[in-house]
């Protein structure tokens, strides 16, 4: 394909026919209507669609999945990747997280976001859940790269009523700015971080604006056993009961973590519908010294899906890589290797992450929308290819990823994504800077 | 670089000189000789050496490191990758991977290990200790390849005299083959498979071998709990102290998984100055309910290096993925995010490695072997490059290396490996194969 052509491809969307890929084991072709949205997918459907098409893809026998999602992560945390490692979790946090973070700016923010959605469409993530600061400036970097975002702003209180108004505000001004973007890639949710930060009429307030607004809630629940315990002392009941008497568990509830929750609080998440983000390599590399229970969350209804939290704590945004240290951690802390086999694992990265996030992807078939991405078949990582889902999830990584298409566009094509070396070199600059900035005072 | 120069690059050892890479925090050039050593290594060192390189590689600020070294796996077991997974240990050995190897040919285990030496080129590692059946095949593949290996007979005897004499034939046929080889790539070992597998007479007759050979001993120990269970009831010893008795633990001894062995067997294992070769991806994906206990065993003054055990059983070679699973494993485990920080993670991953196998590797510095793997700096996962440890371990994976470098020839370059396409059909030919003749019976 000649350069001129290739830039072309990248620019917006366009009717595109995907030959030869492998879909739910069956050799299919793929027709992406010019609004973004899957046409057909069968057997032969190049024939149909030949002539429709203004790009042709040849699959050449990749493996194509709905694009992956990332239900949990800060991206712009990208810019502290490397940092700061191997420390007790409030020692990275008072020592060296927080002081960095005091210095951001939000043009820091827009490249930290930047780095992140370059990096999950070159590992085949075309949706995330994010909870960060200055998210005006992660929308302007989301919109910027073609990719899907459910963004809410770190509402942060510490049981102080004047800082509570000012996390209202600014949690109503990003759910207005958002709606003024009018962008079908683009959600606000509502961001409470947690019932260690936040107080109980942050959390009801929150609840409301959510019911009210029909937005998400993003919140971290039961990340360690000390929140369980220092809430119990407190409040007299576990975290989930405490966040239910708040109403923030609901169907539209995305909740990270939750290693330390016990059967009756799987219970009532389950009850209340709401979604569990796993995030293993976070609380490896953190230590919290257990494993989500998915197996009990998953029969009590919760839907089970998959984070990598932050750069920071992972330290790189891998759905692939997550998904396998999802099924090793859950294998080797509950003591079965029998349990989150590959398929289930690959299904939390895709369609439960997608009915998480509830833009309607998750699924490749014909009126879905077209996020896809087509994964090498013709590489090491898929040789011998004896079963598809264990080889993405044990084998591959995102690195496998070739190409990627999020909402009908072309993100990334056979590795290729344009403006790539700006958006690394600008992110490595604003880190530099950010660093200096800190050091200085 | 036009086409036939790249292919006469990757022909043989050429001077070679490799400017403008990071190695150890400084920018420096690698002038490498005609012998395949590191003639010079430091800052300027092109102006000496321009004139006397065959080649340059422009190493465009990329991360130089030694060549990893994987120091357990079953390197044609990449014919079996995803064949079966998500199975309790004994069913998955006994209905699975048992019936297929049953039907395992010479050449199959030429085209796995042909595979698994692409696979490890491609993620940066150059040396590798193997146990497997048909060695001879293994190391025709290894030596054309271009990478090092330690090749080991797995000798099991199940406590049958009769069999046990077939075993020890092998084990020498093994070690002549080598010696005829005359390859200093390859050297063989001795590989009594495990204590569950191997009569005290088989284990007492492979010491004894080595030892008269001076050559390595390789061996998997305390797996599994029911393994050291199993050898108390039957040996009224716990496992470390029965090899001992056997005089198995050497300084030439390399023991894989050592999950549960007890603060007195990490004692022992360090006074024999035992390499031990901690195996986290397959321990998880197996579920062995307990991790190694690397601190002790470091503690006690044994070698603690890193290996990813078979495909079957992780199921891919790359050793920077093993290193950043055993750093969580280790911090998730042992409750504690502070132990094995990601600089001793990487050093697991390449010094004490090349300690165990002896090719004299794992240093860049003047005079030592050319065993190089240039490793991406301008990619998202080294961006931003705050800790260079960090990122290779945290967040990079084997697909940043661009280019690797075995005893002063380039195997790899910029991500290219001549005969790729090749080896990756022949290899899901066989495994294709394998599978329907063990299936016809």
């Amino acid at each position: 394909m000649a350069e001129d052509t290739m830039t072309d491809i990248f620019s917006k969307k366009h009717p595109l026919l995907i030959t030869n890929v492998m879909a739910d084991g069956k050799t299919v072709d793929i027709f992406v209507d010019e609004t973004g949205t899957i046409a057909a997918l069968g057997e032969g459907e190049r024939r149909r669609y030949r002539n429709d098409a203004e790009f042709i893809i040849d699959g050449d026998g990749a493996i194509a999945l709905p694009g992956l999602v990332n239900t949990h992560t800060h991206a712009a945390m990208t810019l502290l990747r490397g940092y700061a490692d191997d420390m007790i979790l409030q020692d990275w946090l008072t020592q060296k997280i927080w002081p960095l973070e005091a210095h951001l700016t939000a043009d820091d923010v827009y490249q930290g976001t930047r780095l992140a959605c370059l990096e999950m469409i070159r590992s085949g993530t075309t949706a995330f859940n994010d909870m960060y600061f200055f998210m005006g400036d992660a929308a302007r970097a989301v919109d910027e790269s073609g990719i899907r975002a459910v963004l809410s702003y770190g509402f942060i209180d510490l049981f102080n009523a004047e800082k509570r108004e000012k996390e209202c505000k600014a949690t109503e001004d990003l759910a207005a700015h958002v709606r003024s973007l009018d962008n079908p890639r683009i959600k606000a949710a509502v961001g409470p971080h947690a019932i260690y930060t936040v107080s109980e009429e942050g959390l009801e307030w929150c609840a409301e604006f959510a019911q009210h607004k029909k937005i998400p809630i993003h919140i971290h629940l039961s990340e360690t056993e000390q929140e369980v315990r220092d809430c119990i002392e407190r409040y007299g009941k576990r975290p989930a009961a405490l966040l239910d008497q708040c109403r923030i568990l609901t169907p539209r509830t995305i909740a990270a973590h939750c290693c330390w929750v016990d059967e009756a609080e799987c219970a009532l998440l389950g009850k209340r519908g709401v979604h569990v983000s796993h995030n293993p390599v976070s609380n490896m590399k953190l230590a919290t010294n257990r494993a989500m229970p998915c197996h009990w969350l998953a029969d009590a209804g919760a839907n089970v899906c998959l984070g990598t939290d932050g750069s920071a704590s992972n330290n790189n945004l891998d759905m692939f890589r997550e998904a396998k240290t999802a099924a090793l951690l859950q294998k080797f802390y509950w003591n079965n290797p029998t349990i989150l086999p590959a398929h289930e694992a690959l299904a939390m990265a895709t369609d439960h992450g997608a009915k998480a996030l509830g833009f309607g992807t998750g699924k490749l078939a014909a009126g879905a929308p077209a996020d896809i991405v087509l994964v090498a078949t013709r590489a090491a990582c898929n040789t011998p290819l004896h079963t598809a889902s264990s080889n993405l999830v044990y084998s591959c990584s995102g690195a496998a990823v070739e190409t990627t298409i999020c909402d009908g566009r072309v993100l990334m094509l056979e590795h290729e994504i344009p403006g790539e070396a700006t958006i690394l070199k600008e992110a490595a600059r604003a880190a530099r800077d950010l660093v200096s900035r800190a050091r200085e005072g």
